[in-house]
């Protein structure tokens, strides 16, 4: 089965409290962004990897992979308003029988977690991969907040993996902003979702802090 | 008010993979449980520092403090069989109006998260740091499971604070498997828990690659 692989960058960084898009950050030597292509082409290096990126930014990203030499072959996708329409961008070009959607600003997701994931998908339509929480959650009330057990719950991560057919009839739904990921847009179209394990150092770059676990974690 | 710390170091190591239980282990020149102590001394050099610890680890604690010239004042009491026994037996020398709680494996509170605890404990009687959940979350279900609304729930962390007379009286409860935290417990026992801003560098030192994280985080 062929992979494709819609990798979405579309952050300002606005939240960030810096002028560089997060998805540019230099992590160990290179933006945070050229990691994350890194890593699918270490597991497949036939996969195809799209690219979507806001267009103000694509100036910069042309300038980065000229100067760092960054040789991973990519076809580049302009993002929409939201990301549901970066992802529905991306789909317009990809061919794999198998789709991963992976957020841009998550640098050390493990080969074995791609693989597990699109096994999972080709079985099972939809696969993301969780990890378990590790501190005790509360959920808030309307007047308080309760514990409730961790063990019934999962953190999700990216690649979100799917069989290509289903992730199209998915993303033909009208846009609610009910679509946290991707597999809550392929839910809402009636499908279940598989859970594979992924690795709990495939963070997500979200505060300035994380580019240093980042750090750390790409040292060991 | 006066306050008490019961800093609880009951874990063996047996889950992490080194026969070094993990409030023993080095970060930064100094065993992860010595930055726990300090950061309360930090916070108010004459709070009333209980150290819980397993029989079995108070030689090699007692051989720690020597060898690194530990001067924090502190009072070593033993653990008892589950975290609930150990933190009773804290509770049974602590004099403050005001008693925290707070894991030994979680090195990088801020003296801020503590002081907004603490004034928080002795306006509602109990108080915990919490911080917001950064991934998507999954809810399991009986069948598969589903996406819910990650802005509903935190992720609580230590130290968890309270007026002493409450917390005596919660951890005058019989033990139920039911108390995952001694939020948990105070909650069982009728009370309402006020959630306070914690800080996101505050981690529990799990796994082996979160001492790599708490490094980094110490550099920053």
């Amino acid at each position: 089965m062929s992979e494709s692989v819609i990798i979405v960058a579309g952050g300002s960084g606005k939240r960030f409290g810096s002028t560089t898009p997060k998805q540019f950050l230099n992590l160990n030597g290179k933006p945070v962004l050229m990691h994350a292509l890194e890593v699918f082409f270490r597991y497949n290096p036939s996969i195809q990897i799209i690219l979507v990126l806001p267009e103000a930014h694509v100036n910069t990203w042309n300038y980065l992979v000229e100067q760092h030499k960054f040789a991973v072959q990519h076809t580049l996708v302009l993002g929409g308003a939201e990301r549901f329409n970066s992802v529905k961008n991306g789909l317009s070009v990809a061919n794999g029988d198998l789709i991963a959607v992976h957020d841009g600003v998550r640098p050390l997701a493990h080969c074995k977690t791609i693989e597990h994931c699109f096994a999972a998908a080709q079985e099972y339509g939809a696969a993301v991969p969780v990890i378990p929480i590790v501190e005790t959650l509360r959920q808030l009330t309307a007047e308080s907040s309760e514990t409730v057990s961790r063990d019934s719950f999962r953190a999700v991560q990216t690649p979100q993996c799917f069989r290509a057919p289903l992730l199209r009839e998915a993303y033909s739904q009208e846009y609610t902003p009910a679509f946290t990921d991707d597999a809550s847009v392929v839910e809402l179209a009636g499908h279940m979702i598989k859970l594979v394990e992924g690795n709990s150092e495939n963070i997500k770059i979200t505060n300035p802090v994380d580019l240093a676990i980042a750090e750390a974690l790409l040292k060991m």
